[in-house]
């Protein structure tokens, strides 16, 4: 009955899945709070217009969007950022700044389920408002480098890039301002073809519009952004680049990839912006964006700085996966079989106190017998079988077995604590 | 502007609130994994028929529910259990049992938003299927109070029931079944004149109705059941009782309260009935519900033994706030503040340098003097500042100042780390 089938393009998430992703989840939680992020949280849905505010009513399409029984519009979130900074503003305004926080939460979006893709999602984020943006920018460009190494990730490409300068060399050329969004979507698509149609469609010469196209195809080290000097001339994001580069050297990033590029799909991005992708991960393979951004002025607030990042967590796990570093899921430590009907009261004490001493311990619930209870162990990973026969219960002594091995040995019933923490 | 303001009866959660909700979640995941309970985690929004299969159409009032763009009925679920009975019936049924699981989450419904109730509030919760009922229920009685244990809680009270009592005893007394439900919601909000209101409906002498009123009063130790057998004869959920309350003593909780009168307000409760309440906190004193019931019948699967709890998350925290339980949230170790341009760029290595040690390290972004900086960072609650001045750079030393006492001491830029770790 397909009522009763999970909605398309969710999850359920089993236990070994989820022992996975709350490990992953508390060591970037623990890479945040080491450079001194704090963490929050908004609430699943918003007022609708929190998000067309800033991309129009045409997102309504992309959402989970609806009319709650007041009939105002609400959303599932479909991305985080724009939250945090309807916090700031609602509450954090008169705080000290900067405001250094991340988030970690499911968020929405309504398009054709397919591979990789799923209508609820997890990021990971972090935000800084409020401090001068080549300080904050490389503090949340290295931050996330960081989130992606405490998981044990490693073969990830970081490409920083520039709206601004994207922005001025369309001003500089002279593209009416109503034709950027159009310029900047098709040099996001990298459809260059595109760029020049949109360039003409402007009235701008078509030499012009490949000094454009020359400066999104250059990516490299430091030395391109002194090859696009040569090329355009001095652009005021390439010294901002130099800076950022500069002090991500300091915070462990020495090799800074340009990539003028860089465009990114949101169109709130003001300067800096950076991706990180997993090659091995195909198509899906972008795992974070970034960037500094104009939202508060957006929602009716005083201007402020405001740069951030949000990882796609679902694909960390899949690239934690493809590199080996999933953690390795254990069953519970003990699995207690009473032997005998004599045997469930001490079975069922000897658990208790094993819990008790921190030790996780499952217990034969089903009144199997001991070779059908220890199948059971077997299936739930149990490292260890701890056999309560009523024979052995009247000297005191229980089995405790190995379950890898198989071997087994007696043990005092008062001493099995202690044994198991040797 | 409103609609930049977040939702009704939803909230924000700021990071000292995060730090104390994250560490009252991390306890209670740990005291179920102890007991041998694997997390699942199910879609944030289902099927509306998986919630209006059990309670009917009237339910759908109370939830967030709305159709999709596909016009399918999509609700974001009111609570956990029947998603995890559905994701058992889904992907389970052939899975080795019993199936323990636990899972934390939001949850949503649809009200006035009132003190200590929330539109989005957050449950934890556990649920056994496939395992004989005595069994089981003593098991998920005996995790919900080690979860609220987990979290330092003590000034709480347990009181068990059993709809199947109540449901002999109506069934004896000739009610017929069309009766029952409005005598149970008229027992369960002890409205007991309306309890006889409605059994004069269905022709039901006052005197048999006395025995039914007495019986749900009754309330303390086993000995009640010997008081209940002797008013209204031996009934089936008596012996029960007695059975889980030796194996609730076995699993260390060695005082077991009776009540008769617990009935619950969700219908598919079955057998064994249970509430946690903080008389502390007042008119939302209940913290947690359980109780065996029979769901995957209702979503077209085979019936299967059930039983689970679900603990109000929320009130969890204000109990740890009461008790003087909740995480003392501290800033981060280390807050290091550049003196001097020529600083920054030392102050950002040390930075780094603490981070890759492990040490949560905070860094000066706004380039403020040194008294504006201490000053940000004791807002922050750092518990050391480390001071990196120009000229004591030049000497290859830096300042440590304890931000409680305001004692200083110089230290050589090398030993840092292997200071603070001391």
């Amino acid at each position: 009955m397909a009522e009763f089938q999970r909605p398309r393009g969710t999850r359920d998430f089993a236990p070994e899945e989820m022992r996975r992703r709350r490990d992953a989840e508390a060591r970037m939680r623990r890479a945040a709070e080491t450079f001194g992020f704090g963490e929050v949280q908004t609430p699943t849905f918003e007022h609708l217009e929190l998000f067309t505010a800033r991309s129009g009513d045409s997102v309504v399409d992309e959402m989970y969007a609806f009319q709650d029984k007041g009939e105002r519009g609400i959303a599932l979130r479909p991305e985080i950022t724009a939250a945090v900074v309807r916090w700031y503003l609602n509450e954090m305004t008169k705080a000290p700044k900067p405001i250094k926080v991340f988030y970690q939460g499911n968020c929405f979006r309504y398009e054709r389920p397919q591979a990789g893709r799923f209508r609820e999602f997890f990021q990971f984020g972090a935000e800084i408002i409020g401090a001068p943006l080549a300080a904050a920018d490389a503090e949340v460009v290295a931050l996330s480098v960081a989130c992606l190494k405490s998981v044990g990730l490693e073969r990830f490409e970081m490409r920083i890039g520039h709206i601004g300068v994207l922005r001025s060399m369309l001003e500089r050329m002279g593209v009416p301002k109503e034709g950027w969004p159009a310029c900047l979507h098709a040099l996001d698509k990298k459809d260059f073809a595109l760029v020049h149609e949109v360039l003409d469609r402007n009235g701008i010469p078509e030499e012009k519009g490949k000094s454009l196209v020359a400066l999104v195809k250059m990516k490299g080290g430091l030395e391109k952004l002194d090859e696009a000097t040569r090329l355009v001339g001095e652009l005021d994001g390439f010294a901002y680049l130099r800076e950022l580069a500069a002090r991500l050297h300091c915070l462990g990033l020495k090799k800074c990839e340009i990539d003028l590029g860089v465009v990114r799909g949101l169109d709130y991005y003001t300067g800096m912006v950076f991706e990180i992708d997993f090659p091995s991960l195909g198509a899906e393979k972008q795992v974070c964006g970034g960037g500094s951004y104009a939202l508060a002025e957006v929602f009716g607030g005083e201007p402020v700085e405001s740069t951030g990042f949000a990882i796609g967590f679902d694909r960390v796990l899949i690239a934690m996966e493809k590199e080996g570093k999933a953690l390795k899921v254990e069953g519970p430590e003990v699995f207690v079989v009473p032997v005998g009907d004599g045997a469930t009261k001490a079975a069922l004490e000897l658990a208790t106190s094993l819990r008790n001493s921190g030790i996780s311990t499952d217990v034969e619930l089903m009144g199997r017998g001991l070779s059908k209870a220890l199948k059971y162990a077997d299936s739930i990973k149990a490292r260890k079988a701890i056999i309560v026969g009523e024979r052995e219960l009247a000297q005191g002594i229980v089995t405790i077995r190995d379950m890898k091995t198989g071997a087994q040995e007696t043990c005092p019933l008062a001493d099995v604590a202690r044994k198991l923490k040797d």
